[in-house]
């Protein structure tokens, strides 16, 4: 669907016998394959020629601008850090999702589970990737950002949040990355627009994006089991499909890894063909952008 | 209404000039109020005269069994505090919030909001005490405990919750305090039932608490929006109004403060006046069942 619909040049990865059927596109042989449930880094260190592995190999090696995997994320990431390694400046690299916003560019959040404990002057980094995709992938010119905290005001948060927010303010955004930084948002404006980039620690970001989704998918099933009830169904279902799709997370836009030397992207495991052909032509548009120049620029700017 | 419908002795506290419309119901003068924006504990200390100190003063000296707050939450937590004082082995108090869950008794989590930094050993607490109030509120006899984290797989977590995930598998659940610990869960499954008590740093806890209240607005918003542009629109309306209902953070049960040497419920800021009603009910059956004796009893067998 990508290859055809959008023209991006699609390199499949994996068993040759089992990709025999998708006609016309490339093969990069792996013989193996990381479960979805194996632990990541071990598994990425011992399956040398799984999938993922092969994958963030051929970026290395110029083979493909971009790996997109909709299987284990640690792996990804992990197969992603060791094979293509890290940018100069990047502590950690981290995984930024984008979450929809009703009418306007959705908000990139980060991390959102690549690194269960930061130190704050990671966030300020993660900032600064942040910055730097919002503004290629949504078009913002000068985005907002800000921190996911327990209240508005100053002072508000952990012991890490607080030293973060004492370093972000330390930072001239504007002419370092071309942002403006806005101070604290709680988790309710996630999905308002108030911040284009909205920073947290992994693993607040990793619980917050699976309870958003627990809490999407049981409403959206409570709703719809309702409507079943009565004589309105079919009408409804009609009028509500582009609602469910505009928050259902397997629709929504691939994650992305930030701060590696390549270009990784992350799709939800039970992603549909059609969300997995949008993730590759977005690869493909923040490859041509030159993504990981423009991470590498506004993190290396805090340098100068 | 509490008194009226549910016959609970109701005290008010506050200006009687304020409060003189409300006939038949003794009160309590105070002649300050925290504002909902004011700091916290400064203000508690500062403001001896003011509604919550006086209300939480109350129930120290016997005058009241419980304080139901829609105020400040932090003002009704540091009010409590400092006028009740902490029960014997519990290192912090710890806010429990009711999760609504479809079907069945809702999933009691904790610390929502009131330690942004957590030591390990006090989220063995908080289980201790959400135990005890589970069991009493909602009538489960041997509650399941699980601790929010990022996967389900042991060693998921970052480095406080994986210290606390050890202290908790140490315990002998059933003869400490009755309960049965089930180990990890995602967010995505706070709301379906599989615990009775879920418990986190009160950062953690407070952001998916504000995060989960957000989609929620927005989502129930952007259903009735695209439901009002269709015919079916007052059909809809009322047989989603249940499903709403059951999900909205503001009819919900009111949050209680666990720790604590007396009852402290808080209510939301929004609530209507029968989900205050609902809230002062559970408050005089918390302490009809002694709620305070029964967390001292859960923490207390620690100790033995």
């Amino acid at each position: 669907m990508a290859a055809e619909r959008f023209g991006v040049p699609v390199v499949l990865v994996g068993d040759p016998d089992r990709l025999g059927d998708v006609t016309g596109l490339p093969v990069i042989a792996a013989s193996e394959v990381v479960a979805m449930d194996a632990e990541p880094a071990s598994s990425v260190r011992r399956l040398k020629d799984s999938s993922i592995v092969r994958a963030a190999e051929a970026v290395r090696d110029g083979a493909a601008s971009a790996v997109l995997s909709a299987g284990n994320t640690g792996a990804a990431m992990a197969a992603s850090l060791l094979r293509m390694g890290r940018i100069k400046g990047v502590s950690r690299p981290a995984i930024a999702v984008p979450y929809p916003v009703i009418g306007r560019a959705p908000t990139t959040v980060l991390d959102c589970g690549a690194n269960a404990d930061c130190q704050p002057e990671w966030l300020v980094q993660f900032a600064r990737m942040g910055t730097a995709y919002a503004r290629q992938r949504f078009d913002i010119e000068e985005p907002k950002v800000a921190i996911l905290t327990i209240g508005e005001e100053a002072g508000k948060g952990n012991t890490m949040v607080k030293t973060a927010v004492t370093l972000l303010e330390d930072n001239d955004w504007a002419s370092e990355c071309g942002a403006r930084y806005i101070g604290n948002v709680e988790g309710r404006y996630l999905m308002t627009g108030v911040a284009d980039v909205i920073i947290c620690d992994g693993f607040t970001g990793n619980v917050v994006l699976k309870s958003l989704e627990g809490l999407y998918d049981i409403f959206r099933a409570a709703v719809e089991t309702a409507l079943s009830e009565t004589g309105v169904n079919q009408e409804a279902e009609d009028v509500l499909a582009p609602v469910f799709r505009h928050f259902d997370a397997k629709a929504t836009g691939a994650a992305v890894l930030l701060g590696t030397r390549g270009l990784t992207m992350i799709s939800h495991g039970s992603s549909t063909a059609n969300t997995i052909a949008n993730a590759i032509r977005t690869a493909d548009e923040m490859s041509t952008v030159g993504i990981v120049d423009q991470v590498r620029a506004a993190v290396g700017a805090a340098d100068a």
